[in-house]
């Protein structure tokens, strides 16, 4: 860390502390100072996300060095690298041009990932057709960042009706893939293969017992219903999937960036292309807005702010994630992995031992389940732990009305319970029933959940991570924390070699000694 | 903590720290010392889990150690009173039954839960021989302890077949009914609705949806449809369940340790009363090791043991459970709910503030799954995560063997990476692709996935849970933390209030100010 860092860092250090009922209490501008919407063009008028930060600890004097540090380790520079298609991931001597997916970059990118969407959209729309025979099932195989974007907008953006019935499936467990064969019909049924590489060893071997499925089951040419989601289309094609259902993606999109570009395909397939155009629009203005606007009126980088004070100041060594939505239900799983497998690091982009921690741990749920299975840790625990909780305003049911109030005013009252915490025994002092409060969190309140929602809810947290890597001087973009355990993996599976004794009897009982 | 306990830890806090390479290479007998099976009798002769805690940084004198403490806490004393069904919840006045549903407490507990048993065998058996009907379908609403445990046990138990299809709803979200409903005949359809007090208010809520949905499809009796779970039977009867089809249990079982008794109703239907009378068998069989074994062969206080060294000495926030099968998908959440709201406490039972940390947060997920998604931070990070794999040796699908194969050697293959750490870089030398190692796990074994076998693994946990209370000198069966949150949704739902500036904001923004 650059000696201007160091400087800032210190500073941030030495910062006052109030509690969050004394930090309201003495600024009634406060909510105006900490919250922030984004908007874009809805079908109705503007759409958007209200982002509230500020039941956190941040104030004006943090947020003045918070943007000391930003500037000391060049976030301006840093995000210009990044949107302008720079090689930001040096690891892997790579661009991140995710954004460009969303017309934000480098203009060969843009015009590139333009035309490759075109490319989808044709095939989405032929499938929509007809033309390429009765399509009701799609079985989507990929694992990581090639299902956990799927898997999340798909179960997002389907629960009134899906053009086609959408399965992903990803573990390596043939459980998963068995329980996708049991609910599709294989006459009718088409096969998304999705691998940045091509050679995902739980992707491939669940493609290969994919086709023979199809084979089982009488289907003429199994490979012909086949489509290919992959930087490595020669590959795809050596596997014998036909040139026209390749579907490409350019290699400087990573792995858990990459549900914009054809790793979107069953995204597409389930809600059709033009709904997958206003994803990529929410998202775009989510760029616009990170791109557009410096120091701490930047929401993600305001975000980002925070984390890296309860990250670095409070110690917290988690961030939990609520959504207070049946439709966000794998949003904390996407976040999971945007979060730590970016920024779970250990060294600088400089090679350098970082000396302070990185990447928290996300976790998290659905609201109200999780109000009556962790919540009580987080009220009463000991370990501090930043929420994050997503609302919308408009009910994704038709039920009662009471459905959704109960809902949105739990989630509210959470939020307000945590910092004001209290004494619940009958006298006012039992201290089995005392709360001490002063616990953060963030409220992220969306107009309603669609496509354009969730493009900016995801960009919004693509940037944030972003925001925090620079701040720590780290690379989000590589991974090479994942390659040790295949490596063991496949040397196990080579057999001939000695492993630790505890390894040993494992395989041993389990009868692959 | 008392004197002994404080000289226990102050031994505790001394011991040396050899690197986990250092342990297996100083000790050939390692494995056989942290190893240890709990079987029952099985279909085909002995079945059971092998628990293995090499890989962690227990050592003899660590053992020892952890023994003394144990016994400054009177470990013994207070099994003893949990087993025999005294009162062991001291702020709610209660004894903590969920073993006498078992077979194990006292004799009155044990007798009343067998009767009661009994009456929801002849319940389970009667729709089963169709005398209530046709009935297709189950939806069962509760949430927390009344839902966790059903959802778990249905998904791990019935990926063949289930005797009646179960929905499990907990969210006062709309939508999770709504989805339930959609999947439902409501002509062949009944409920459960499953709460202790039978107030909750999404249970309520979304059982009186329910109701309406079956008076809107023109079912003549839909209270006639209703089973009811609960320690309240009054009440359940006040609200329009005939007494007959009002499963009771007791006052002394707690929610998150209901799933044993008729809160498994739900379960019962789905895989018959015989497989419901294994799995309460399989947790027998570790009630009756926990209640059999002193000191470290005890296998659940052990855990506690390793629990309690990464919390305390390590100052590990979170410890992550990752099950390598499908089948166990739920457990990580399941155990969210077992150990957070058990002993995410901030005083001990005497009512003193803690002067250490309690529960970390739990969280995981499935293998192979989470290898492409969080396994990057465990083995690069800078937070120390113990972690818990689970895996099975029989698979539960019939595809290429080579899934199960490749499942169990990832799974393996992780436990030795995140011990042995290593430098991938092409040169040895390059920081980016180093791997520090010696970073802990364990491993839990299972023959199979059966009923059993999941009642011996939640037992397990139970204990486990209970021990590391112990030690911490905590009550781990009330839940006070709960209910802040709950009275703040009511004061904002009854209006006439003022709340900080933040929530105010964000009800008016809602439609709700």
């Amino acid at each position: 860390m650059n000696e201007a860092a160091k400087g800032a860092w210190s500073e941030l250090e030495t910062a006052p502390d109030p509690t969050l009922l004394e930090l309201f209490a003495g600024d009634t501008d406060r909510v105006e100072l900490l919250s922030g919407r984004i908007d874009w063009d809805g079908e109705d008028g503007k759409a958007g996300i209200l982002f509230d930060w500020s039941k956190t600890h941040l104030t004006q004097g943090l947020l003045s060095g918070f943007e000391t540090l930003a500037e000391a380790m060049d976030f301006v520079g840093k995000r210009s690298a990044l949107l302008g298609g720079e090689v930001v991931n040096l690891t892997e001597g790579r661009a991140a041009e995710h954004t460009a997916q969303r017309g934000i970059g480098a203009d060969a990118s843009v015009e590139e990932a333009g035309a490759l969407h075109r490319r989808m959209a044709m095939l989405v729309d032929a499938i929509h057709d007809g033309a390429l025979g009765p399509v009701k099932h799609l079985i989507h195989v990929g694992i990581g960042g090639s299902a956990l974007g799927p898997a999340l907008a798909v179960d997002a953006l389907t629960r009134d009706l899906a053009k086609v019935d959408v399965h992903i499936v990803s573990n390596i467990d043939g459980l998963a893939l068995e329980q996708a064969f049991a609910a599709c019909d294989p006459a009718a049924t088409m096969i998304a293969v999705a691998s940045k590489t091509f050679t995902t060893i739980e992707t491939m071997t669940n493609a290969e017992s994919a086709i023979q499925w199809l084979e089982r089951a009488g289907i003429d040419d199994p490979y012909g219903r086949v489509v290919a989601l992959t930087a490595s289309p020669e590959k795809a094609v050596e596997w014998g999937v036909d040139e026209t259902r390749v579907l490409p993606f350019g290699e400087s999109v990573g792995g858990r960036y990459s549900l914009w570009s054809s790793i979107g395909f069953p995204v597409a397939v389930a809600i059709g292309t033009e709904e997958f155009g206003q994803f990529l629009a929410g998202a775009r203005a989510v760029d616009e807005h990170f791109r557009d606007h410096d120091g701490a009126v930047n929401l993600p980088l305001r975000a980002a702010f925070a984390d890296q004070y309860y990250t670095r100041l409070k110690g917290c060594q988690t961030r939990a994630v609520f959504a207070y939505d049946e439709r966000l239900a794998l949003l904390p799983d996407y976040l999971q992995q945007l979060e730590m497998e970016s920024n779970g690091k250990r060294v600088t982009a400089d090679g350098e031992l970082v000396d302070s921690p990185t990447a928290p741990i996300t976790w998290g749920g659905v609201g109200t389940d999780a109000q009556h299975a962790v919540f009580q840790l987080l009220h009463q625990g000991t370990h501090l732990v930043p929420v994050d909780f997503i609302a919308s305003i408009a009910p994704g049911d038709e039920l009662d009305p009471a459905h959704h109030r109960i809902l949105l005013t739990n989630c509210f009252a959470q939020g307000a319970a945590l910092i004001a915490g209290g004494n619940m025994g009958a006298n006012g002092n039992d201290p089995a029933r005392a709360f001490p409060g002063n616990r953060p969190s963030a409220t992220m309140l969306c107009d309603d959940i669609d496509p354009a929602t969730l493009g900016a809810l995801i960009a919004f947290h693509e940037h944030r991570t972003f925001a925090n890597a620079v701040l720590m001087g780290i690379n989000p973009f590589d991974q090479f924390g994942v390659e040790l355990g295949k490596q063991m993996a496949g040397r196990i599976d080579a057999g001939g070699e000695r492993f630790d004794a505890s390894t040993e009897e494992l395989l041993a009982a389990a009868g692959l000694g």
